[in-house]
């Protein structure tokens, strides 16, 4: 199991590429909230995402054929994967079904990105990828269910850990990139909430169940978070140091990104602003003195959709 | 003539009710600029624009009588000093002409301020605001042609230079009050740049004749920079200690919005992005090597003005 040596080695390789999204400490009473938050920007990162780290770091830790490399993302993923494949200077060629929204296709190819519409759900896409990454001898990068892409992720945690001091870190999950490169980097020293939906509750239904299991997934932030079933290493991890998996409402989340625009003028999606939701709602109850801290993990949404 | 001692004290005054905005570091190549730059995201500040700080060091730095604060403003001044009255436990009573957008009497009235509609133009509520003070005794808060703002507002200047090193600062420029506080702080060892756009050039204009003249305003920013007038304490600092005045256009604010959402997923008003949009279109030209810095100092807009 990878822990704090090998994201702190990510870290490192990724570095020249990636922004240090900035930090700010929250004083009680901001957002509604009866504690201080200290909230970390990352919707700041190249793509739009924290899912930036992860797609550089697969890229430079892996060896990239002259065929480049493929994903199988409409989503935050595969800009991502985009993004890095052209700042390294590979091809890219994303998989999406033909529901994608042309905002989402247009932001791909203007990274660059061969875009392949195939096929009416994302199952679809996925295994249209996989056989033109055979025929192709590109290197496929997956979403979240692998090491090279979340020990990426978790840089964010290390990073964050130098910018503030904390005891507790609550993260949206939606396949467990996010939270098992975190609770990898900094889970032994501190608390971390794992935060979903009502309608992605992922990570909450393999913990109960022991193992990962498939989920049907809806509502706001399905396309964000709305993975069917938690990555295998993934889970590994969040069995070993998630402190607590906790779930919120759609309304819960939209009230978030309200409020976020409304009291910070910043922008999150509904799965940028879904640690925060947990606090806000009482989903997560910190104790008295307890420091918490929150990450607004992207922003790739329509700004005009906040207000 | 004030200056960084005198900063120093707004600031430690302040402290307590203001945020420490976060700072990034964007590489070289970022925003489409070949030099790095260092970003302050105070559209985090209180009330949405860094007229905060300058409303609480008013207030704080006044006796405020029983009849509370006036303020004729329904833009950003308005907003910040409604905002610090609140905080402070103060009345406020907020002046606007009948044109005001309802979307800005209503942010006032949210933040507990009488909203009084009078006249067609700013100049009618200033002058009913001036004769209702004189009527209540409450104390007039300028909008930034008193130190006792101006001072505040300066406090961004030495925040910003303890989280980043540069050279110069690009400085977005209305009445003044921004430069003016930021000049006083760190203008005797940074170079300080005033931006303003061709609509708006107040600064410029007085710089020119010697002297604080009036100018006809226009454009995409004159809800904020549109001060038809610098302000005279303002341009005696800022004679002294801006290095050089340029200007922009419109389409170039507009496109400074537009990267600094596409590439930073954070939204500016056009006032707030006027100092990048120097950088971004060549008004201002860094020499090789030197470190430039701006604030994106507001954010008071419809999100969705961006995209």
């Amino acid at each position: 199991m990878i822990g704090p040596r090998e994201i702190e080695a990510a870290w490192r390789l990724i570095q020249p590429h990636v922004r240090r999204t900035p930090v700010v400490e929250l004083a009680a009473g901001t957002l509604g909230l009866a504690v201080p938050l200290a909230l970390k920007i990352e919707s700041l990162q190249v793509s739009g995402t924290f899912k930036g780290r992860g797609a550089f770091h697969k890229l430079l830790a892996s060896t990239v054929p002259a065929a480049g490399i493929i994903a199988a993302s409409g989503g935050n993923h595969g800009a991502a994967a985009a993004y890095a494949a052209r700042a390294l200077g590979h091809k890219a060629e994303i998989f999406v079904p033909t529901i994608a929204a042309p905002a989402k296709v247009a932001r791909l190819r203007s990274y660059g990105a061969v875009v392949h519409q195939v096929g009416a759900v994302y199952a679809d896409a996925r295994a249209a990828s996989e056989a033109r990454a055979v025929e192709t001898g590109a290197l496929m990068v997956a979403a979240y269910d692998d090491p090279g892409v979340f020990a990426g992720a978790g840089s964010v945690a290390l990073e964050f850990a130098e910018q503030a001091s904390f005891d507790t870190l609550l993260i949206a999950v939606g396949g467990g990139g996010l939270i098992a490169g975190c609770a990898a980097a900094i889970g032994a020293t501190r608390r971390i909430v794992a935060v979903e939906t009502e309608g992605t509750p992922t990570l909450h239904a393999a913990l109960a169940a022991g193992r990962p299991v498939d989920v049907a997934v809806s509502g706001i932030a399905a396309d964000a978070l709305g993975a069917s079933r938690i990555g295998t290493p993934n889970f590994e991890i969040a069995r070993q140091l998630v402190k607590e998996s906790v779930l919120v409402s759609d309304e819960a989340v939209r009230a978030a990104q309200r409020a976020l625009w409304e009291e910070l003028r910043l922008v999150a999606e509904p799965a940028g602003a879904t640690g925060l939701a947990a606090l806000m709602a009482g989903a997560y109850r910190p104790a008295p003195g307890e420091r918490v801290a929150t990450l607004i993990c992207g922003a790739n949404t329509d700004p005009g959709s906040v207000a």
